[in-house]
């Protein structure tokens, strides 16, 4: 619906992501978007240079919505390390199911951009990164033992796949899946205690 | 090549294998597998009465080749539970990296199997079941606290999906996987340990 509301990137990207849900990414234009928000398309060029860059950007938006709100556990709370990396664990596996679960059409759409992208090696760096936080903490207030906070980070990361990678999406309906989810957690968390 | 040999189920199943990774499973045919063998299509039927039969029993042949190997640490090995578990996992990761790397298209041709199959629900009892005999007998030298043997093995070979699912292929030559192979599951024993 066109409105009087200045141009914001945020506006084309919320544009685009309807655009993106109704249409497929396979159909998706820019025209498509520009036709949205009732402006031309080189105004749409002028805050994202070419469609490809758009869509990066949309896909960057998405993720770090997840980024946003996982920060969140690790700055405000006055969790001890270990219950703050089982809450910070649970909390990914959450938004990554809920994503999946509450729209999976956009999911669907999500999971086609993200193959075609590069920014989910970025949102990943993110996400290990933010769990090294997490060990080294846990390591100064003597909670966590662990050699290389970085490789723990990412050994953690790698073993929870189960629980936030797309490809297993389907799984993540499973009666099971929340058991699962807790054992794995568990057993990790046993292996970074002092 | 046909041949004077009785016809026995397993020479059809080698000859399945070699007819579905010439042909493809799309295309692949009883009639192409009686050919390859010199027989009638009759003949293959009175061993496997329908297609889809003899696809499924060729698909578990190529999964218990790695389970059999895997048996024999468990059986034949002297070493400690923590050291049978340590290679039991470097075992199923070689296993399955090596069905990957040396025969792509046959790999390729299994995954398609594979998901039009019941028979890996069974390949992974199968390997949880072994990876818990493994639990158990660390519980029971002291060397390994764990609640729930089952539960644990579950656990662990969830956390390992990144070295043995088949999804996870393509990152299986990445020059890092085997450190991060081993941070995994040095993480996972120290998580088992008494």
């Amino acid at each position: 619906m066109p409105s009087a509301d200045p141009l914001t990137p945020e506006r084309i990207l919320e544009a685009t992501e309807d655009v993106l849900r109704r249409y497929g990414p396979a159909k998706a234009t820019v025209v498509d978007v520009a036709r949205a928000l009732g402006v031309s398309h080189g105004s749409v060029y002028r805050h994202f240079r070419t469609k490809s860059e758009l869509r990066e950007a949309v896909t960057a938006r998405w993720l770090t919505r997840t980024e946003v709100a996982l920060t969140e556990i690790i700055n405000t709370s006055a969790e001890s390390a270990p219950a703050k990396l089982q809450h910070w664990l649970a909390a990914l596996f959450e938004a990554k199911r809920h994503k999946a679960g509450d729209d999976p059409e956009l999911f669907a759409t999500y999971i086609v951009l993200i193959g075609e992208s590069t920014v989910v090696e970025a949102h990943i760096r993110e996400l290990v990164g933010q769990l090294r936080e997490i060990v080294e903490e846990g390591v100064r207030s003597g909670q966590f033992a662990v050699d290389d906070p970085a490789v723990a980070a990412q050994a953690v990361f790698d073993a929870t796949a189960r629980f936030h990678d797309p490809a297993y999406a389907a799984e993540w309906q499973n009666p099971s899946i929340g058991a699962e989810f807790i054992a794995v957690s568990e057993l990790l968390l046993r292996g970074l205690r002092a």
